[in-house]
């Protein structure tokens, strides 16, 4: 098969890679009906993971069940599938406790940008529709397997409940995501930092109340003055930056919370700053596989339509330009139709 | 009066300072029945704040109100009141939300190691208890003032709960309460890490159910161990310093809970380490005064014997030698009598 295949700093080929197949009785093997690029993806991409071999690309998708191994009971054949970007056996006490990422036996899930894909422990990690979607639900689910579930992990560790006031650091399609899973939750105001105005009229329409452009000394100042000077409760850092979590934290109140799903680069957090903010901190590689059942459920109801955040759709073929325009932030999240 | 003062390193005297006396119309002025030197004085004393100034010392007390400015309403003279290190005013948006360390008009309270103490927004700092305490009783309401409070605190940001597996590590008098709070909060497993004989006793008398003497990395595999390769629920780290820090973490169990209540210092937290624990972090000062009803209840009805932390009681005179003895780890919590 052809999939995608980063080799060296801004340089993506689609390449023929070996066909997916069953090698341990517990993989599934699924033919994907869409798969996108990853905030994530364009660390690497910018060749600032260091990577020196080829690497294949990709960890979201969603798809047809096209094999199983002996072991696997409960996905079939034929089935529509999601999965999260980390394979998890949903049995060890992290994955009881929710914390799929953490899993025992957790497997990263790569390779994903292409037409077929292993997923290993497809019992513990892939989750069925009820019936086949139709097409225009399939990026709505593609986006249930990695952006909103990171989106939606956010705003959970974010501690969201109902009336708060929220603030969202980042305007890609997480933090946009982050934006609709803090209005799900029921908070009363969403103020999302955004200095892009296709990403703003998007944020609002995913329940953003008020829009704060600046950054920095200026943006903690906006939204202190937006919260009377007290702060919000729960704070989204969907970015991954010194800077950014320098800013999650300062608009947060004392006693709020703050949230991290990016992976943090060049994040040093000095201790003595932290204790007199009297924030909470979490976040991680965010659980998806918890919330699953539920953002499927959510999807196939046609409650929320988190699949907007793809405003540029591209044949597999086409990768190279969708990293491109991602990289250039020309648009929010490529789709990739293999 | 008479009251402690740091000239330096290792050079506190007992020296002439004004007798303390209503500023504000908020002001209370306390005749102290106990004071103490806490953990966090050490800091100082070993040089490592570089203060410069001679520094009037201490922030824990107890004791009868001996005079009231005239906008004061709810404390009256002849109470018996407690008070946190922090003066709060009890209203403000942070007071409410419980985090009167972070109050918007907070003021540290200094100079507790002496006679007299004046303390401003009296109304929103003390609490008075319902009668006066016996003598037996000073030492326990005393604790309460700071560290009980702070040991309180750390058991609830680490999110201690009915059943929970806590770690607490440092064995000062914070960690010895912290170990007590979390009894009194139902947690069925209590790892106390301490290497101290007299230090392990009182632990266990507090509800320790296990002692780890190990440190470093050989601490967190016997934690490991002790939690069947788990992990603990809720770890309140009561020292401070990077080594703690980073044992607190690293025992942790994904998605479970580090509280931190000692000043950092030196600490650094690598962002992307610590967003692969997928722990909760929560701490800072202590907002002691909201404990502070619940916790004289329960000194009151002989619940608790937090007073036990003491281990040398002295008169004020002999100061230097209460500070000496805790440098030196020879006592726990040195009382003094003024």
């Amino acid at each position: 098969m052809r999939g995608a295949v980063l080799y060296g700093p801004r340089d993506v080929r689609i390449d023929e890679r070996p066909d997916p197949r069953i090698i341990e009785p517990t993989d599934a093997v699924l033919r994907l009906s869409a798969t996108c690029i990853c905030g994530s993806d364009l660390w690497p991409y910018r060749g600032l993971n260091g990577a020196s071999e080829p690497a294949p690309m990709g960890h979201e998708y969603c798809g047809i069940v096209e094999d199983v191994g002996r072991a696997v009971t409960s996905i079939k054949r034929g089935q529509f599938v999601i999965g999260s970007f980390a394979a998890s056996d949903n049995t060890c006490p992290h994955c009881r406790a929710g914390y799929h990422t953490s899993c025992a036996h957790r497997q990263w899930v790569v390779g994903a940008q292409a037409p077929f894909l292993r997923v290993p422990m497809a019992d513990g990690t892939l989750v069925a529709t009820q019936e086949l979607p139709s097409s225009n639900q399939v990026p709505s689910f593609l986006a249930v397997s990695d952006v909103l579930g990171t989106g939606w992990f956010a705003a959970d560790a974010a501690n969201v409940k109902p009336g708060a006031t929220v603030v969202v650091v980042g305007d890609g399609a997480v933090g946009l995501l982050g934006v609709l899973s803090a209005k799900q939750m029921g908070a009363e105001r969403i103020i999302a930092m955004s200095r892009h105005s296709a990403r703003q009229t998007l944020a609002r329409e995913f329940g953003a109340t008020d829009i704060v452009a600046e950054r920095g000394d200026d943006g903690v100042a906006r939204v202190k003055e937006l919260t009377r000077g007290v702060g919000a409760d729960s704070v989204l850092e969907c970015v991954g930056t010194k800077e950014s979590m320098s800013q999650a934290i300062r608009v947060t109140r004392p006693g709020g919370s703050v949230s991290y799903v990016g992976v943090p680069h060049g994040v040093e957090l000095d201790g003595a700053e932290l204790f007199y903010t009297h924030v909470h901190l979490h976040g991680g590689p965010a659980p998806v596989r918890r919330y699953l059942p539920e953002l499927i459920q959510l999807v196939q109801n046609g409650r929320i339509n988190p699949g907007k955040v793809f405003d540029l759709e591209l044949p597999l073929e086409q990768a190279a330009e969708g990293y491109r325009a991602m990289d250039e932030r020309r648009v929010i999240k490529t789709l990739l139709r293999p």
